[in-house]
């Protein structure tokens, strides 16, 4: 079929089902693939904070520091409290996964919810960041973010399509290049305020603060907590590493938080010291990389590997949404066919929903990364929290040695990303995080509904209950078939109907009643044993008296199913159809949903020219 | 079903054929009918005169007068000319049926497309000049002016899928109000000239003209000419007169043609009078309406008819497209489902078609009259032309008592409007006249080709010839069931397809071996008697091996069709539908146009919740 080659052309062949084994990769590798999401928003995150600030005056950007500092504290928290979560689930504990065990299926579908909205998100504003620093360098071709942030969407879904392998070396790259250049520049930024080389616009922290109103600050602190988003991803990813592959996991787990820890509060600290305000059109690393080091040509290897790594970033949900959406699947709460493995190994459904969601919100926040991070957080920090709230469950039913401990440790990460949801809840509420806290309960209901539909429909199929057909008897069947005249379309209808039956009849829709005498004597010709009836039609529809008669015929005749086969014909070539076969299509539409009838085509092949 | 309780909101309940009844009008009425395509082009021709004018100079403008009376004396010329149509044809001879018949077969199509081009034309320009009325008016809506156009286009074929009658008296108005309003016009502005209370800018004929190209005289003359359009309108209506259908139609074609030259003579003349140069965002005539009246009740009044007496001329188009394609289908040149009358007795599909090309145009050239008009006119006198060589030959062949007359009659008109096409094309070809030069040919092209097609196909499908089957006698057939598990959908169809045939096998594509154990045990236990095959898919497609055992057993079983019958399931709400039946679909999408294949759904009808 011609879809089928258009398909193989853009995704691929098909690959066989043992294809699909588990690479393991190392602590390096993981490092790089499993951290792209995490550490890409230090790319946004600093401007998140000072906009909000910089709302109030230029003098309140000093709280930016303070802010960094308590998000290092609980990106800390968060990911010691991760580390519990990788000892206990060597095989990637998601939060649905590990709230669905623990607590309950609800508190697990919540998690779920939080975590597919999650990853949409992280598309949309990964890409949306990812252009913002391309536009950052090249002013000139910010009018057209919104389009090339959908054609880097649509290019990553192909290339997800096609099925990529995360563990490539080549993924890598982006990461290191990225967490260099930046060390590079917090390196050179330091080395020249020390030497003089630039002006000093502020000191890291001051003796007195700006008074400002409480409000402000924890709104500033629920922004930058977008730096959090995706740091559970090693905890997910155990599987893939190396043996001991916990070990492994929780040393990388560590790097990670270290680099965030470093790169987040270095990169907000500089920015206040080199005096950086936020504004439209430019991101603020990209006025620090340019207050830096001028516009040379280490400015653009900042602003391409920042562009990159937040692509990486957004890869990532190409591989948590599909998998996350067929384990809902598999548990029966999204439709079947998100479970099912297309012939290139990949979920293709869900990769497809994945990118039109994310294009969607591009669009319509005009792919401006500020105006959709409050969608962000509160989903991140619900996932957080039931996750925690889980692992608590776990060890109290497990009590592994050094439980306490691990305890603890999870406890106070649930407290602490309990009261972090709920300050970004209330201070990002009117700014659009009331979207998400609509859209969970929406989308758990939505579970929940699939859920019961598939269940009521398993047990009204099933063979095991008392009203169970008994016996496999043949059923009572009466064949119509619609003729427009007697030709070798409608004797090969005629013949396929005498096969399938012994109570045939043609039935003809009178228009014309000159033609009707036509037809009738050819009739008489060539297939006179079968009954032909002839249907008046004052309207000159065609459905409506077969549709009448059909029904009439189901009244009287007793038939368990009445068979209609349309003839039609099958054209040499495609654009021939549009000169043919409105009325079987018509007639196929008409009758599709009714009971006790099937439609068949008998089809005639022409040749035509 | 939702979509015929849709439809038969918006256009109407079905009416019965035998409201199908040729109603008779008088001449006042025709005249304001048949006449409105033709005289609303006063609204527009003079300003086309004027353009390419002015474009050389202010004094070139002085060579309007002269063109208009060429363009008059054509016009009483064709009309002429016209008046022996009505006398040979009072069925109505419209160009494609008196080339057909007195010419020949490809003269006739050439006439119909040139036709049938011409109504999108009248469709687009009209409805672009009747915007352009009110944006001269209220200039605060012109940038709206193609979504306006649009929208009007909207409600002419909303009201005609409806099915107006032309007959009605509301439709008389417009036009009479339009010849009053512009005779006022033209009696108020000559005697403010002639009393000094307006400022003579020209004398209307001047002792020398400004020597320009004659080329541009030319030109001029050929954009003038769009005043010609619809002249033929009344010919091709004689069955809806009155007895004496013949005399009616030509008093009411000379009425027309009297009212047409003096008011295109009577407006051109003014204009130049009145110094009026034509300019981007506002008409001619609204030009001169103000220059004549000011910005009074009486220059609104001027516009709002000059508006609907455009949007009347537009409709026109809504009864001569549909007709003429109807007899071309009829012919088999254009798909039969444009011959068939729709349940509210008009050509539904053929409006649809008008209307989207029509809607096409006027986005393709941003709603602006003067850019479509060189695309009108080679058409329109194209059809003169073919029309008036046609009733030559019919004069030869008839020779009825005063035919020499009519024959040179015929003669000047047939010359005239050659030279004239000519002249049109060679002037206009690069601003657009091209596009309908090119567009002709590729119409009759496409003519041909859908009538050899039908011709083909009916040999082909005749039961007449030698190779005919000779006997009806039953095919020989295999039933394959694709199951997915053995449940009462798949008990449905296994019952219906052991009534088909004697030889039913249902097929099990494997994906999870452990799987298959299960619906083998179940199968053992409800279905033993059937043959249950199982096929290995390593890529995990369900279509693939399905389709490739569907091949084989063709060529080993020897049966003429393989009926495959998919179970399927309807649910009770559409909306569940997207939790089922992809793969159902995939199949017969795979099998549907294969040879000796038939596919049939058997539809178990859950309740599901």
């Amino acid at each position: 079929m011609i879809f089928t080659r258009l398909k193989q052309m853009i995704v691929g062949k098909p690959m066989p089902s043992h294809r699909l084994s588990e690479e393991k990769i190392s602590k390096w590798k993981a490092l790089a693939v499993l951290s792209s999401d995490a550490l890409s928003s230090v790319a946004y995150a600093t401007e998140e904070i000072l906009i909000p600030l910089a709302a109030v005056s230029a003098a309140a950007l000093a709280w930016s520091v303070p802010v960094a500092i308590a998000i290092g504290i609980l990106l800390i928290i968060v990911s010691a409290s991760y580390r519990q979560t990788i000892e206990a689930y060597s095989n990637g504990g998601g939060a649905y996964v590990v709230a669905k065990e623990n607590i309950g299926v609800l508190s697990g579908l919540v998690a779920g919810a939080a975590l597919l909205i999650g990853y949409v998100l992280t598309v949309s504003v990964s890409v949306a960041a990812g252009v913002s620093a391309i536009t950052s360098a090249f002013p000139e071709v910010y009018e057209f973010r919104v389009m090339i942030a959908v054609i880097v969407i649509g290019l990553i879904t192909w290339m997800n399509l096609r099925g990529i392998r995360e563990s490539a070396t080549v993924f890598a790259f982006p990461t290191y290049i990225f967490i260099i250049s930046f060390f590079v520049m917090m390196g050179v930024g330091a080395w020249k305020i020390w030497t003089g080389q630039a002006v000093q616009a502020h000191p890291i922290l001051h003796d007195s603060y700006p008074p400002i109103a409480m409000f402000l600050v924890f709104r500033a602190f629920s922004s930058g907590c977008a730096a959090l988003t995706g740091i559970e991803a090693i905890s997910n990813g155990v599987p893939s590493f190396k043996a001991p592959a916990h070990t492994n996991a929780k040393i990388t787990l560590t790097w990670m938080a270290a680099l965030l820890v470093v790169l987040f509060f270095g990169i907000t600290a500089l920015s206040h010291v080199y005096g950086i305000v936020p504004r439209g059109g430019e991101m603020a690393v990209s006025q620090l990389a340019r207050a830096v080091f001028g516009t040379n040509w280490f400015y653009y290897v900042i602003q391409v590997s920042t562009a990159l790594i937040l692509v990486l970033a957004a890869n990532t949900s190409y591989n948590g949404f599909p998998w996350l959406a067929a384990v809902l699947a598999h548990d029966r709460f999204l439709p079947r066919q998100m479970a099912i493995l297309g012939d290139r190994l990949v979920y293709s459904n869900s990769i497809i929903w994945l990118s039109i969601a994310a294009a969607i919100l591009v669009i319509l926040f005009q792919g401006e990364t500020h105006s959709l991070i409050p969608l962000y957080a509160v989903g991140v920090f619900l996932g957080f929290t039931l996750s925690q709230a889980g692992m608590l469950k776990h060890h109290l039913k497990h009590k592994k040695p050094g439980w306490m401990r691990a305890f603890a440790i999870n406890a106070l990460g649930a407290v602490t990303t309990f009261i972090v949801m709920l300050v970004v809840g209330a201070t990002k509420f009117s700014e659009g995080a009331w979207i998400v806290v609509l859209l969970i309960p929406f989308c758990v209901f939505i579970f929940y509904k699939i859920n019961r539909h598939y269940l009521s429909i398993g047990a009204e199929l099933s063979l095991m209950e008392e009203s169970a057909p008994s016996k496999m008897n043949p059923v009572k069947h009466t064949v119509v078939i619609p003729i427009s005249g007697v030709h070798r379309g409608v004797v090969e209808a005629l013949r396929y109907g005498i096969s399938i039956s012994d109570d045939v009849r043609a039935v003809y829709v009178e228009i014309d009643p000159q033609a009707t005498e036509r037809v009738k004597q050819a009739w008489e010709e060539w297939a006179h044993e079968i009954p032909f009836v002839v249907l008046k039609s004052p309207y000159r529809s065609i459905i409506k008296p077969l549709l009448e008669y059909v029904d009439d015929l189901s009244n009287t005749v007793h038939s368990e199913i009445i068979t209609v086969i349309v003839p039609e014909f099958v054209t040499a070539h495609w654009w021939h159809q549009i000169l043919h076969n409105q009325t079987a299509f018509l007639i196929r539409a008409a009758l599709l949903f009714k009971k006790g009838k099937v439609v068949t085509s008998v089809r005639y092949h022409i040749k035509g020219i």
